[in-house]
């Protein structure tokens, strides 16, 4: 009698095996939702997706979530190197330092790598993309833009067929928790940030956030993705928000507005051939617009394709959840193998375009000066304006408010040519009326 | 000497053959697409996607593109039977009838499909999907719900490492153009739909949308993926908007709310196992709920994640433009081989789950009544509210404005079970006080 086989169950699917880079919150947050969900997760992915081996500074804090059942690397770039990894995660942060040399080092040595790395994206995404393409493995950043907003996924995927017009949205929760609680309390600026600073909703050092920096990390990615154009951060024209005071606020709120910190990015045909405009900047939003009613750490994307219409993405901008279920979604596509080209098309064929130059372009501005409380000042404001082309729609001058000696003239102008309205303040420039820059918000079409 | 080899250009991708069935607004608008976006498709695809084959009711029409260059075939169905066709797109519409017997055909026949047919989806979507499962060959839908608007995409995977708590959301641009307009002019249901009639909003026979059925479709194929289920249209609870009267708009209003025709399902655990509950309902939302701004054919999904939070997807519920670009999207996706199960995981594992019932639910609601104009109504009305134990929040009686002798009794809640309401309208049944079916109108939590 010949001997039988021993019984065998099913044959299982082979895991998908992963390595951390990184356990603060956002790490610790992906272990817990693999933990979590790892019924579902396994059942949309195919097959388990399995953490193996994790790297952080160190290794013995208390996350939260048990890492002793994984193997320890302290050296995170040898994680890179381990025959046991599919993939690996970055959530380090940085540009460039040890994060970039492990996703280097991740994909030349044949892994796939997800991040969650805004920074790093926006300025070495591209190489990144190539050593994937090189390798044929994944690369995927969906956590990098809009936190747990699938919108990445949203442009490369959802709009492909479509020829945008515009991308454009609130990018950074942080600026817009400060400005729509400047909205609802009334406070001013300083204030807001140091309250959000205590609640956790702003870092101790928070100028990439209230810069603008951060947010134009996040739409030069957009761009990319939305154009197929080479990323290109250092061409993003960017306005954080510290200009902002509670009367402009105010005064928005009586126009109409919000005022809502915009990344906005659109291709523009010349007679040079096409030019990217990118730029972040504080705008007016109209009360009726979708954007207008995001608040706190929100964060929103819309679309507009020749086909599709105006689509919007919104959701959660930040923190361990949202963030984590972006990084789970990118690791489920992988697990079951749909991925392609990191940036919607390959590296090679994205157009390497020239930033456009906006001076020609119209909108409706509003602009405000803080002046010295004399008489003329008025008249050489309206004066500067006129002289500049500048067309005013409404002006109020208003005295109460500010500090002693200083009045705010606040006015919204008529749709007229961005390069008029610098032309005007560049006549104002070196003016002893004026105690402060002038502030100069544009006004986003409906 | 050696023959020289012909000089050759690079190996040309193989495009991506197709053949439509139905060449309405949308099969023209399909059309029209991959014209005028051929270039941006051919590099985000990775091939060029080629209509060779084209099937309609009438072949000499004017639909505003050139169909000459294209096989026509007069049964729709001999598409699905021929050698030069990768993908089969079915735009014909129908829950049965040629629409599924093309679609059948297609994938028995080793072709992919890809329809916008929400009401086949469905009925017939997990069919279909084991079909296309045992063929290997891909399914898709993404125009089958909200239009232009990625959010079976959203659903699929950008949520999929997240157990949902709930999905809900605006899913007719007939009903909420509507109900947005009666808002916005203080019309009545008939006069508006009239109008909407007039405009193509509604279509000559608007049954399907004003009563609900076209949401309870779209909703039915939400949850299955959203919760992974197996789609169970036939346990829908369904209402329309056509009891909705300009005055409950207006009470509405008073109160803070605007009414939205919503679909929403969620999974209930109870002890004899998971339930779900699947209803489309006009339902009062809160001002400040991001789907209160969801105006005219507009269509927004929010999705409620473990991890994610809320996420919302909006934009253009329907339209030629909106749903190509959905249509056209699914056949990047196949063409970039990024595909997998239409469900989100294989049909066989998907769990049939019985629909939950929801007497036990705890809502805040509108009642309203027309009633006759003489003593003792409101007496008799809230005695059935308090023997039904229902708690009344407020509530306004209204005289002007309506018809002769009738009078409207409006009031809003306090939470209570969904049993107690109807046990306290099961009260009122046949009193001859009431001169019609009382309206209930759950309130949306913020």
């Amino acid at each position: 009698m010949e001997d039988r086989l021993p019984d065998t169950a099913a044959p299982q699917p082979k895991p998908l095996r992963i390595a951390i880079a990184g356990l603060g919150t956002v790490g610790a947050g992906v272990i817990r939702l693999l933990d979590t969900n790892a019924t579902l997760i396994a059942a949309r992915a195919g097959r388990p997706i399995e953490v193996v081996a994790v790297s952080a500074r160190d290794r013995s804090k208390d996350r939260g979530v048990d890492i002793a059942r994984f193997a320890w690397e302290d050296d995170m770039t040898a994680l890179a190197r381990r025959d046991d990894i599919d993939v690996v995660v970055e959530l380090v942060g940085g540009s460039d330092g040890p994060a970039l040399a492990l996703s280097r080092a991740a994909l030349t040595g044949g892994k796939g790598l997800v991040t969650a790395n805004k920074a790093m994206v926006a300025h070495h995404g591209l190489e990144l993309a190539q050593l994937a393409e090189a390798a044929g493995v994944p690369l995927k950043f969906e956590a990098a833009v809009g936190g747990g907003i699938p919108v990445i996924k949203g442009l490369r995927e959802g709009t492909s067929a479509n020829v945008l017009a515009k991308v454009y949205g609130i990018l950074n929760g942080t600026c817009n928790y400060i400005l729509s609680t400047m909205e609802r309390t009334g406070a001013d600026f300083a204030d807001v940030l140091a309250d959000a600073q205590r609640l956790g909703f702003a870092e101790a050092d928070p100028a990439f956030d209230i810069e603008g920096v951060d947010a134009a990390h996040k739409l030069a990615i957009l761009a990319a993705i939305g154009f197929g154009t080479r990323i290109d951060f250092a061409g993003v024209r960017v306005n954080g928000i510290t200009q902002v005071r509670a009367a402009d606020i105010a005064q928005a709120d009586a126009l109409g507005f919000v005022i809502r910190l915009i990344g906005e990015a659109d291709v523009e045909e010349t007679p040079a051939g096409p030019r990217l405009l990118q730029r972040v900047r504080p705008c007016l939003v109209a009360k009726g617009h979708p954007l207008s009613a995001v608040d706190g750490a929100t964060n929103a994307v819309v679309a507009e394709g020749n086909f599709s219409g105006r689509l919007l993405f919104q959701g959660a901008g930040a923190g361990d959840g949202p963030t984590a279920s972006a990084v789970a979604a990118d690791l489920i596509d992988i697990a079951r193998d749909e991925v392609g080209a990191p940036f919607s098309i390959p590296v090679a064929q994205l157009a390497a375009m020239p930033p456009a130059e906006p001076g020609h372009r119209t909108e409706r501005t509003y602009l405000r000066f803080m002046v010295k409380d004399r008489p003329g000042v008025l008249a050489e404001i309206t004066a500067a304006m006129r002289d500049g082309d500048v067309s005013i729609e409404s002006l109020i001058q208003q005295g109460r408010g500010h500090d002693a000696g200083e009045v705010m003239v606040a006015m919204v102008t008529h749709e007229g040519q961005e390069a008029n309205v610098s032309a005007a303040l560049a006549l104002l420039e070196g003016s002893d009326s004026l105690t402060g820059e002038p502030l100069v918000l544009p006004i986003l079409p409906l």
